[in-house]
C-alpha cells in the first residue's frame, strides 16, 4: 500500500482545518518571530564571533530547516509570499556559506571549526537530515531547487566521507534523522544514492560500540546497542529511536528486507503493547529522555516530548504500509488526538516539550525538597520558545501535513485511516470525506462515477464492537480483516460510517503500578482529563465510577465538548488536620473532564488523565 | 515528668523480650563480627598506612561507639564478660592513641591528620558524640570510668576550640549528635560545662550561613538554613534533623526555654501532620537522606532510613517530657513496632538500611532503565553489613535500651507509655505489666502495696473509641487528658486494660498523592503489608474492601498473627496482551497480610503496605 500524500488531500471544514488554520495564521509567525529573538535567522549569516551574544547551537541549522519545511507545506496550499521570501533569503544564505568541498553547518563552521564530524552526538547529521527535509518539501511546494542542490552538494560529502572513506570520528548519525531524510531525497530525485546512502546508514549502525568518551550514557541511548535487524526491543533515546525506526521501515520497504521488517515489526509491538501511554505519548524518563523498561508508565514524570509523539506516528505510517492494520492507525489517531496535539496551545502561540498525564501541584513542591532531581516534575506552564526548540517548529510541520495519514491505495483497495473533512485525489477519482469526528459520530464518504473497487474503512479500536456502515443508504456488510471495513464499490456512492463515540472508562493492565486502581475516560479518540481549574484542588481526592453517570457539555471557552461525571471527593473531615485515619467520607461531586489536548490553557493548574476510580 | 531509665526496668516474656535475646544472642555478634571483617576494630590501633587496605572511614568511630553503648547496655541487664573484654581493648587502645591534646579521632589521626576540624561535613563532632554516649553507658553499665576519662580530655579540647576559640574552620556540627550526647554526659557526671557546651552549639546554629563550598546541597540539609528557634519544619537529612530535634528538646526542658519549646513542638507537629510514613519511618527521598515537602510521602521510594526512626523516637521520647500528650507515645510505639523493627531481619542476622512501605520488582526494573538515578528504587535484599552501617548498631543499642519507652513519672502520677511485659521500679514501688502486646489486647497492671497516687496509661490512637479500663475488677472512670486515663490507685491494685487489637483499614489524608485510592490494614500498632511469597506476583492487582472480611491465622515461620483478608485480583484476561483495555475483570482471592516489621525474610520478593481499595 501507498500513503496519498498530503499534497492530493485538500483538508475541508472541520476539526483539523480549524487546527491549519491556526497553525498557518498564527503558530508559523510565532515559531519564526521566537527564532528571530533568539538570533536562529541571523546564525545563518555566519557572522557570530567569540564574545558576541547569541552564539549558535548546534542544532539550530535544524530548528530553522523544520520551520522551512512547514512554510512549505503551507505554501503548498496556499501562497504566503511573505513566508516564501524569508525562506528565500535563508536559502541564498545557505548558498553563501555553503563550504567549498559542501559542507553546510552553521555551528561546526563558526563557533568550532576544527571539529567538524568528529562527536557522534553533536548533531551534524541530524541538521544535515532536516534540511534536506526541508529542501525536498520546499522544491515540491515551489520548484525552485537552490536548496536542494545545496544539500545534494553537502550530501555528497556525507556520503564520501561517511561511507566511501569512513574517515569521521564515528560512523552512524548520534540522532538519527538523515535515513528517512535520504529516502524522501531519492523518491523526490529518483537518485538510488540517496537509498543506498540511508541504506548503509542502517546495515552500518551497532557493528561496534559508539559511544563518545566519558559520555553519561550508554549506547542504548543511541540505538547502537546492537545492529539495526537485531532490536527488537525500544531502547534509549524516544525520538531519535523513532526516527530510526521510520527510516528502518522506509528501507525494509524499499528493499523488501525482511529482517528489517521482522524488527520493525517487534518494535512497534513492544511500543504498541509496553511503552506507549494512552495519550500516543512515548519516552517514559526525563534521564535521557528516554524508553525505559516495560509497563514503567509514571504520569506525572512521563516524559512524553512532542517530537516523541511525532516520530511515533512517523513510525506507525510507515509500519501502516507494511501491513494493514488497524492498530498502526489507532496509534496515529491516538497520538495526533492527544500527545502531539497537546504540544500546542489553542491559540496557537505556546508550547509543551514534556505532555504528561498528570500535573500535581504537591508533587512539584517535591522539585524545592528534592534538589538537582534528574527527574524533575514538569511544570504546568506553556512557553513560547525553548532552549532546545525542536518542538514547536515539529508540530507546525505535522499539522500543515496533517493530510498526509488519510488515504492510502493498493492495485484493488482505497484506505480511508484517519477520519478528517477532506477531499482526496486517488487513481480511482476523487473521494470525499464529511465528518465532525471526534466530536460527532458520523463520517459521510462520498466516491466518483470512476470508483470501481474496494474501499477500505479503518474501524478504530474504541468502536470495534459497535458501528454502522451503511452504503448508498443500505446497510452494508463489510469483510472485516485486520481492523479494517473492506467494502465494494461501483461507481459514485456515498458511504456512511458511524462510530461510537460514547464516552468510555479505559483501565490500564494490571502491570502498570502507576495506573492500579485508577481509570481514564476517553470519547472516540480523544483522552480525557480533569483540571482543577474546573473541579477544585487535589485531584487525587476525587474518585468515579461508571460512565454510565455522565453527560457531554459544550465548552466555548476551549471549544471542546467535556465530559460531565458523577463521582465523590474524599474529604478532609476525618483526618483532623492529620495525616491518617481510621473512617474516610467521600462527598458527592460533578467532575468536568476537557480533552487532553485542551489541557493548561486557562493559567498553571494541576491536571489527571488517571482518576482515583472505584 | 522524667522518664524512668531502662535501667529501673526489667523486660518480662513477650514480644520485646524475645527481641532482645536475639539481639543479644545474635545480633550484637553479628554485627562484631562484620565490624571485625571491616576493619573497624582493628582502625582503633591507629596502624592504617598509606596503600593498605581497609582504610578508615570518617564515621567508623562512630559504628564502634554505638555497638560499644549496645554492648553498655545488655551488660547492664546479665554479664557478659567476652564483650566486655573486648570494650576494654577498645579503650585501652583509645587511651593509648588518644593525641596528647586530647584530640581522638582515628580518620583526622591516621589517615588525613592535617584537616583536623577543617570541614563541618566530615563527621568528627558526630564522632566524637557517638563515643561520649558510648562512655557514659559503659560507665552506667561497669563503673568503668576510663573512657569517659578519655572523652571529657577530648570534649575539653572541642570545648576551646569551639566555643572558647571559635578557630575551627567551622562552628556547628555539620551532622548533629553531639548535642544530646554532651546532655547525656552532664547528667551522668553533673558538671555544667557539658550542658553548656550542648547550648552553645544550639544556640550557634543557623546564625552564619555554613555550607562547605561547592556543596551538593544546601544548609538545610545540615538545618542550618535558620537559628535552631526559628525552624518551625522539619528540613534536610532526617536523621541529622531529628538528632538535633533531640538536642534541642533537651535544652528547652533544661533551660526551661520557652523559643526552644515552641519550635520543637512545631518541628514535631510539622513530622507528625505531614511527613511521617505510616511505619513511623521518616526521610522521603533518597536525595540527601532527607525530608521533602508536606504530604510527600512516597512508597516505593520512601527513604525512611532505619537510623532516622530511631531519631524520630529520641525525639518524641523528650517531647514526652515536655508535655503529656498520647500523640508522643503513638509516634514511638509506631515506630518501635514498624518502621525501626523492620530494620533487622528476624534471625537478627542481616539489616535494612532503607525501609520503604513497598518493594515492586516492576518499578526496580526501572533502575536498569534509568541509569545513574539519584532516587533508584530499593532492592528487597538485607545486608549483613553497609559501607555506611550506621543502622545495625543503633538497632542493637535501640532494643537493648526498649526499657527506657516504658514508664515516666511526675511528683503526683506514674505514667504508662507502652505495654511491653515488665517490672519498673519507681517512686512509688515496683509496677508490674504484663502483656501479650501487639498479639494480645490485654495488658494487666499491678502496683505495690506503697503505691499512693495517679496512674496515666496512654489509650493508643487506635484504641481511642474502644477501650475497658477495670481497677481491682471493678470498671473504672478515668479522666482522660490528653490521650491518657488517669485513675487513682491506693495500695496494691491490679488494673486491667484491654484494648481495640482488631484490624482495622486506614486511609492517607487526600493531600498524600501517592496513596490515593489506597487503603493499608493495622492490628493494634502493627501495621501490616502483603508479601508476593504469599500473594503472588502483582500487587497493585489486588483490590480490598472493607476489614470485616477477614481472620487472623498464627504463622508459625514467621512467629507472627497473619490476617487473611478477603480481596480481589484484576485479572490480565480483557487485555489481551496489551496496555489498555475498556473493561476489566476482577477475580476473588485471600490476600495475607503480614506485619511489616517481618517482611523481606523469605528471600526477595515485592512487598506493599497500601493497597489499592474498593
Amino acid at each position: 500500500m501507498k500513503n496519498i500524500s498530503f499534497r492530493d488531500v485538500a483538508i475541508g471544514d472541520g476539526f483539523w482545518k480549524d487546527r491549519q488554520k491556526t497553525n498557518a495564521e498564527k503558530t508559523i509567525y510565532n515559531v519564526r518571530d521566537r527564532f528571530a529573538e533568539t538570533g536562529r535567522f541571523d546564525a545563518f549569516r555566519f557572522e557570530w564571533k567569540d564574545g558576541m551574544e547569541k552564539k549558535p547551537h548546534i542544532f539550530w541549522d535544524s530548528d530553522i530547516a523544520k520551520w522551512i519545511e512547514s512554510v512549505a507545506f503551507i505554501i503548498e496550499k496556499e501562497p504566503r509570499p511573505d513566508l516564501e521570501k524569508q525562506v528565500d533569503e535563508v536559502v541564498d544564505l545557505m548558498e553563501k556559506n555553503q563550504q567549498p568541498d559542501g559542507y553546510f553547518n552553521i555551528y561546526f563552521t563558526v563557533c568550532e571549526p576544527g571539529k567538524r564530524f568528529s562527536n557522534r552526538d553533536w548533531h551534524e547529521l541530524y541538521c544535515a537530515g532536516h534540511l534536506t527535509e526541508a529542501a525536498v518539501a520546499y522544491y515540491n511546494a515551489t520548484g525552485k531547487d537552490k536548496m536542494l542542490k545545496i544539500m545534494c552538494k553537502y550530501l555528497d560529502l556525507i556520503d564520501r566521507v561517511f561511507r566511501v572513506e569512513d574517515s569521521a570520528a564515528f560512523h552512524t548519525p548520534g540522532h538519527e534523522e538523515i535515513e528517512l531524510a535520504l529516502v524522501k531525497l531519492y523518491r523526490c530525485t529518483g537518485e538510488k544514492k540517496w537509498l543506498n546512502l540511508a541504506k548503509y546508514f542502517i546495515d552500518r549502525r551497532g557493528m561496534q560500540e559508539e559511544v563518545p568518551e566519558d559520555y553519561w550514557c550508554s549506547s542504548r541511548y543511541f540505538q547502537s546497542h546492537l545492529p539495526c535487524r537485531e532490536q527488537f526491543t525500544a531502547e534509549g533515546h524516544s525520538v531519535r529511536a523513532c526516527y530510526l525506526y521510520a527510516g528502518m521501515a522506509d528501507i525494509a520497504l524499499e528493499y523488501d528486507d525482511e529482517a528489517l521488517k521482522k524488527a520493525c515489526f517487534a518494535l512497534f509491538d513492544d511500543i504498541y503493547n509496553k511503552k506507549m501511554y494512552l495519550t500516543g505519548g512515548i519516552g517514559q524518563s526525563a534521564v535521557g529522555e528516554a524508553f525505559t523498561v516495560p509497563y514503567d508508565l509514571p504520569n506525572s514524570r512521563a516524559y512524553t516530548e512532542t517530537c516523541a509523539a511525532i516520530a511515533l506516528v512517523y513510525f506507525a505510517s510507515r509500519m501502516q504500509k507494511m501491513k494493514v492494520d488497524s492498530r498502526f492507525g489507532d496509534v496515529i489517531e491516538r497520538a495526533m488526538f492527544n500527545g502531539v496535539l497537546s504540544g500546542v496551545s489553542l491559540d496557537g502561540g505556546s508550547f509543551f516539550y514534556k505532555n504528561p498525564l498528570e500535573f500535581l501541584h504537591a508533587e512539584r513542591e517535591r522539585n524545592k525538597g528534592v534538589p538537582k532531581q534528574q527527574e524533575p516534575f514538569p511544570e504546568p506552564v506553556r512557553q513560547r520558545v525553548f532552549d532546545c526548540s525542536c518542538c514547536p517548529p515539529n508540530i507546525t510541520r505535522f499539522i500543515a501535513s496533517i493530510g498526509d495519514y488519510i488515504c492510502g491505495e493498493d492495485e484493488n483497495t482505497v484506505y480511508i485511516h484517519q477520519y478528517i473533512s477532506s477531499t482526496v485525489k486517488t487513481s480511482r477519482g476523487e473521494i470525499k470525506i464529511k465528518t465532525d469526528y471526534p466530536y460527532g459520530a458520523e463520517v459521510d464518504i462520498s466516491t466518483d462515477g470512476s470508483f470501481r473497487g474496494k474501499l477500505a474503512l479503518r474501524i478504530p479500536g474504541f468502536s470495534k464492537d459497535y458501528y454502522a456502515l451503511t452504503v448508498n443508504g443500505a446497510k452494508a456488510s463489510p469483510v472485516i480483516e485486520n481492523g479494517y471495513a473492506y467494502i465494494d464499490i461501483d461507481g459514485a456512492s456515498t458511504v456512511s460510517l458511524v462510530l461510537d463515540t460514547a464516552p468510555k472508562a479505559v483501565y490500564a493492565n494490571p502491570l502498570v503500578n502507576e495506573d492500579a486502581g485508577r481509570v481514564a475516560v476517553t470519547m472516540g479518540p480523544l483522552v480525557y482529563c480533569a483540571e482543577s481549574v474546573d473541579n477544585g484542588e487535589n485531584l487525587r481526592a476525587l474518585k468515579i465510577g461508571a460512565t454510565a453517570d455522565c453527560r457531554t457539555e459544550k465548552n466555548d471557552e476551549l471549544g471542546t465538548t467535556d465530559i460531565i461525571i458523577k463521582g465523590r471527593r474524599l474529604t478532609q473531615n476525618t483526618f483532623d488536620g492529620g495525616l491518617y485515619a481510621y473512617e474516610r467520607n467521600y462527598e458527592p461531586c460533578e467532575i468536568r473532564l476537557i480533552p487532553f489536548y485542551a489541557c493548561i490553557n486557562r493559567g498553571e493548574c494541576d491536571m489527571t488523565v488517571w482518576l482515583v476510580s472505584e
